[in-house]
């Protein structure tokens, strides 16, 4: 006798009410391919996600959950209420500290169901870091949220898709502050964060690249404060007296080349853009944004709110659908 | 009576010796299109090219002046010998003091001949900035040696391809000093510079997209020192005041997908690798290098010297080629 194999429970966090978010999780909850891979669940609000079914011509959702407890024996796609945003002055396209709080609360309850096992991995939309900020809950970010509420450390972002992948040192910090971040030991626990998560992913030891940080990677100290010689070559051979197979600091504008992406399995990058410019260039729409060394998988769209094609049925799903599929990959079920 | 058109005289710096500089201008200087264009005139050492000749098996220089008054007779490719760097100790890849004072020589030849009418327009190979400081030149690399030495101000880099063109606030300054050179002056100098020299590459005023300096170019001053509300988009309000067409400032991970490409005729960015990840992403070898502000037409190659190859005949002189081709297309002939 064989039991079918367990789908691993995706929590999918509905993200800003007035965003893209409500419309792109109705999508993915009717995607056949997701529903083959994993059992998906949104936590937001079904009156939101009915009145933008009803807005964007999507199905309704079917399947309302009001409490986690009943999470452990869900096995078809669903939603789970956890409210709080009153939709009849919601106006979509325009975040609020209501909103924002709704966003926060959808976030937290994720956490709380994933560290309980009610969920074996979690998802989440866009939310606005304005609306968050004026719910009172001054996060630079998902990350931080997540990082905070797990107590997790170290923590870092990392972006991944077919065409490359990328981990960040550091976040969303200001230009000016990324160079007073830079540690020798920061370097060194996001080249081992991204080399665990790439075995995880890949099956294999990864070679690693990393950027420098300065034009030309500081010139050998001619430019900037000689961060490549002081932070970041230490830690790249501290990584490699741990076996690690790591490459750099090289000159990010060349990094990024035909010939050295298909040397490197993953890059380390010192700031956002850095990241995120030749990302975006070459897997717009495809890339999943995982944060690494939580105690359970979250991976993220690679998007934002999108406010101006709000609830207009316009937004794609697929940056979305990547991210849960990506999470059910990964996610091994508690059940 | 016609009179044939006359060919503008481009003097071309050869680099640093111990670079790939001596043997791109050799190929230069045989190349069928640069010779139909103008006439090029390596401003260089004719020794050093003639052992570069040899161990490369490209030909040597036929036609060598050894002084600036015959560049107004000149009608052919030409190699004019600024000479200092002894050729029997030089060494393939090995930079030194001696090969950076060569390499500056040439440099500042150029500009009194450039100053004196002797010449159309310079480009120039590349050089050391380690040899360049060794030989007690402390310049951060060309452009502010043309800058300081024809006393023009402002100017500004500026990288342009098919592809992409993207002019820079800041240049070759460490990432964290980045949003201390920031004002509002200096971006509008640099849209100004942009906007004349794009009118004057492609014979319209151009559509210009301004960069943001901090992730999602600051998030309405969530993430940074507020540096887009404060001092781009100020400057952009003055330029649009002035008549000129500009949208910004947009977040830099998404400023280069291929719609907003579509329309933008330039880019300002605030920093080096802001423009440099993405322009060679999509333009790598094909890019030209120009300095903007100058009293005469100044482009270079957008590659270093490349030590590791040098004198062995591997290098490309792609980028030179079109640096030369480029200035060539701009300069009005002094005679």
């Amino acid at each position: 006798m064989t039991t079918a194999p367990t789908r691993p429970r995706i929590a999918i966090t509905m993200g800003d009410p007035a965003g893209v978010g409500p419309e792109i999780c109705l999508r993915a909850l009717s995607d056949v391919d997701i529903a083959k891979a994993c059992i998906p669940i949104v936590l937001g609000d079904s009156e939101v996600l009915k009145r933008v079914a009803s807005a964007c011509d999507l199905p309704a959702p079917e399947n309302v959950l009001d409490d986690a407890s009943d999470l452990r024996s869900v096995d078809a796609p669903a939603v789970m209420d956890v409210g709080t945003v009153e939709v009849d002055v919601l106006t979509p396209g325009i975040t609020s500290a209501s909103t924002g709080e709704a966003a926060y609360r959808y976030v937290v309850q994720s956490i709380t169901c994933a560290t309980r096992g009610q969920v074996d991995a979690i998802c989440t939309a866009p939310i606005s870091k304005e609306a968050l900020h004026a719910g009172g809950h001054a996060y630079p970010g998902h990350t931080e949220i997540f990082a905070e509420q797990t107590g997790a450390a170290p923590t870092c972002m990392m972006f991944v898709s077919d065409a490359l992948c990328c981990s960040l040192v550091t976040g969303h910090v200001g230009l000016n502050a990324v160079s007073g971040c830079l540690s020798e030991r920061r370097v060194l626990d996001v080249l081992e964060l991204t080399a665990d998560a790439m075995q995880g992913l890949r099956g294999k030891a990864p070679a690693i690249t990393v950027c420098g940080l300065n034009p030309h990677a500081g010139e050998k100290g001619l430019i900037g404060q000689g961060e490549e010689e002081s932070v970041i070559l230490p830690a790249i051979e501290r990584a490699r007296e741990k076996g690690i197979e790591v490459i750099g600091p090289l000159p990010a504008d060349t990094a990024f080349l035909p010939q050295r992406r298909a040397e490197t399995d993953a890059y380390v990058c010192m700031y956002h853009d850095q990241a995120l410019i030749p990302l975006k260039m070459l897997a717009f729409d495809t890339a999943v944004n995982m944060t690494l060394g939580l105690p359970f998988i979250r991976t993220s769209v690679d998007h934002g709110t999108a406010l101006d094609i709000a609830w207009q049925g316009k937004a794609s799903a697929n940056s979305l659908r990547e991210a849960i599929l990506l999470a059910a990959g990964l996610a091994i079920p508690c059940a």
